[in-house]
């Protein structure tokens, strides 16, 4: 249940549509009552139970162009997408169902696709549970639903004044990628690894969940300034962001904006109770290798902001990009 | 996880894929035995809880045409497909994840579209759960993903020689509408609303399965004759159809072939032990208004054959067609 960078846009009619998946039917009212933990607006919805499902679109020309990605990196990437809205909401994968349609003259391309979607399934320990195929008259079309297990699953909605705002990993190589090929270049390997192969935090959320260290978290896929606006609005707080704190993927090289507005990092984005963050640090990294690093705070208010050079703050611009929007396709 | 008649095909690579899904991997074995009891291959998956989850796919030059179907009734249609495969397994519906890509010049059909999937859940009882929206380079794609719970989920495997087989209400219908709509002209109304809103018979296999009758079940997209051939492949069976009993539905005319090739017809197709079904039929009618009807039986074997005049057997034309696949699309 992502908005990614690549998705619709903001535009009127995508509110609209954003409105009616928010506004409770009857029918989910009842289901509310009798079974829906969670419904639409956060990263999955979760049921009574515990069992947290969602889905994930990946399109040829929206979300990616046929050569940028072999179709094997094309199903990884697309799995793995859908996997980490499992990590977002810290719940343990159980399974994924993968829906795909291909060009009628290139039925063969389904079967790498459907290999590296199996290997990140796999890579995360969860079954292909089944799926649906069908020709394409147009691109390529990947849809992936995953279904996990959370007892305790983590929120957008919890963060509170006070919490701080943290990051793992670095931020900025799938962006960079993105950048390279749209100028027409080639994207050095690391940045190429991280667009085409990236890895659910799977294990490091449920990690920091089970230590209860976030309050309210999700998964970096339309940029930190676009998702921590997620984050302020569903919590009801202003996020303050320290956008010289963000750690920068070596492929951003200096570019910050490719860390603040590039989508598709996949990393965990969270809040934490002071002092909760900092006491499993260390433990962290030695489990996992990689940072855990503070990028802001949340304060009483609404929207996300950015410290200025004089300690003042300034409304952040949300960033978050449609690769091929201009492109009027 | 349904194969329709205007799926992929039955080409070899589409087989490699199908093999594939069925191919246990390690994560699934493992799946398996943690938590999984029924993998691809059936109409849904199935949790060891009792959870059902399927998918299925509905593409633009596929499966319909833009100048068959409002943009409510395409919502609607794609939904009440996905939840037929819960009807399939006698499973009770618990919420629905819709994936929609729209042109981005069209994106107000994203509304109506969303609209008529949500009815087909709220009649169903089942809850909006969440989704994902992009805009589409190519046709409008819409990928649906339905929950459920079934104690007692029935399978497809589950035919005994020396069982009958029956459908509900009457076939045909819907390819009725097709063929008027492929002909250059316009469909009945009875054939028009079979096509353009197929109503899950979700209550009614519940209801079936709470008296202990179905054996095997799965819903009929692909055609009886197809889909009892689904059924014969994982029970271990022959199945053996009288096709002059196929209850036709009116709009078919005396057209029989759309009965038993014609697909998304959404009946349900099931085996009963001896007199199982006879014993319940009147009050199954009396209940839902619609016809149980017997329409071959179950023999040691393999493959769908059909009664000849003179009392053979002959093997049945597996029937099952794209409606578009002679296009070159």
């Amino acid at each position: 249940v992502a908005a990614g960078p690549s998705r619709l846009g903001e535009g009127a009619e995508f509110d609209l549509i954003r409105r009616f998946l928010a506004e409770p039917s009857d029918a989910a009212a009842a289901a509310t009552a009798g079974g829906v933990l969670v419904g639409p607006g956060d990263d999955a919805a979760v049921l009574a139970d515990g069992t947290v499902v969602s889905t994930d679109l990946t399109i040829e020309g929206v979300h990616f162009r046929r050569s940028w990605l072999a179709p094997e990196e094309l199903g990884w990437r697309a799995c793995a997408a859908a996997l980490s809205d499992l990590a977002a909401m810290a719940a343990r994968p159980l399974g994924v169902l993968a829906s795909i349609a291909v060009p009628a003259g290139e039925r063969t391309l389904a079967v790498p696709i459907m290999a590296g979607l199996r290997a990140a399934a796999d890579a995360a320990g969860a079954a292909l549970l089944g799926g649906d195929t069908s020709r394409s008259p147009g691109p390529i079309f990947l849809d992936v639903t995953v279904l996990g297990h959370a007892p305790r699953p983590v929120l957008r909605s919890g963060a509170r004044p006070g919490d701080t705002l943290w990051v793992t990993g670095r931020l900025g190589g799938a962006a960079a990628a993105v950048a390279a090929w749209l100028a027409g270049g080639e994207p050095d390997a690391e940045a190429r690894v991280a667009f085409a192969r990236p890895v659910p935090r799977l294990r490091e959320a449920l990690w920091l969940a089970e230590r209860g260290v976030p309050t309210a978290m999700l998964d970096l896929s339309d940029g930190l300034a676009g998702d921590s606006g997620h984050l302020a609005a569903a919590s009801g707080v202003r996020v303050v962001l320290d956008s010289g704190r963000v750690p920068l993927h070596p492929a951003a090289g200096k570019r910050r904006d490719l860390a603040l507005g590039g989508g598709e990092d996949y990393e965990l984005c969270f809040t934490a109770g002071p002092g909760a963050a900092e006491a499993v640090r260390a433990a962290f990294t030695a489990a996992y290798g990689i940072e855990l690093t503070q990028v802001g705070r949340v304060e009483a208010g609404s929207g996300v902001w950015r410290m200025t050079a004089d300690g003042g703050l300034e409304p952040m611009d949300r960033g978050g990009h449609d690769h091929f929007e201009s492109e009027g396709e």
